[in-house]
């Protein structure tokens, strides 16, 4: 079943009880980055900036990517899932975007043994 | 900061108040093709049958990605980021992803106009 968000040209995300949307955070070449969350002020700012910034759920706060570390992710290109409650961010990464200092959050792999480390 | 899930080789899935982790979905040239959930069944089901099931929030049941439409996902590798709060699953898509029959769900574009359709 299609509804009028699947179709509709307006953007007004979906925010959860929590006022959040999930953000996927991925390079221009489609490796997994990370994912993160967005209120409307991080989304606000992320627009306005062409930085990503993000709601940190334990800090509490507006929490733009790299304010520390400087590996900021420069967006190239946000998309919006069907139903709105989900955004895909493209970006060109300064650095590693994982606190780890690994290329990306997703450094390890799942398997019948437990997880192999893979980057 | 780095802690003990950031490193562990063991599968430690930290789930959220509702028993759900987010799962991210591309395909093997890295497409984002959809965000869903899983709980802790969804995963087993998915890791033991090789095929995405996830957590329908809606439906409050498992839900097997295909089960009505046939468009299953077969899923070629799991990964698991730094805190354990999220998996990225790579898959071989039988057919579209997206309910509205969109290859994926992000076929629009967020532009300061609005979203622009792009797929």
């Amino acid at each position: 079943m299609t509804d009028a968000l699947d179709t509709s040209l307006a953007f007004t995300p979906r925010f959860d009880a929590a006022g959040l949307v999930t953000a996927v955070v991925t390079d221009p070449a489609g490796a997994l980055l990370m994912v993160a969350h967005m209120n409307e002020a991080a989304i606000a700012t992320t627009r306005a900036t062409g930085k990503a910034t993000f709601w940190s759920r334990s800090r509490n706060r507006l929490w733009k990517k790299g304010e520390t570390s400087g590996n900021v992710l420069h967006v190239r290109e946000m998309r919006v899932d069907c139903d709105q409650d989900a955004l895909w961010l493209i970006v060109d990464p300064a650095g590693p975007a994982c606190h780890t200092g690994a290329t990306s959050c997703f450094y390890r792999r799942v398997t019948d043994q437990g997880l192999e480390r893979i980057a």
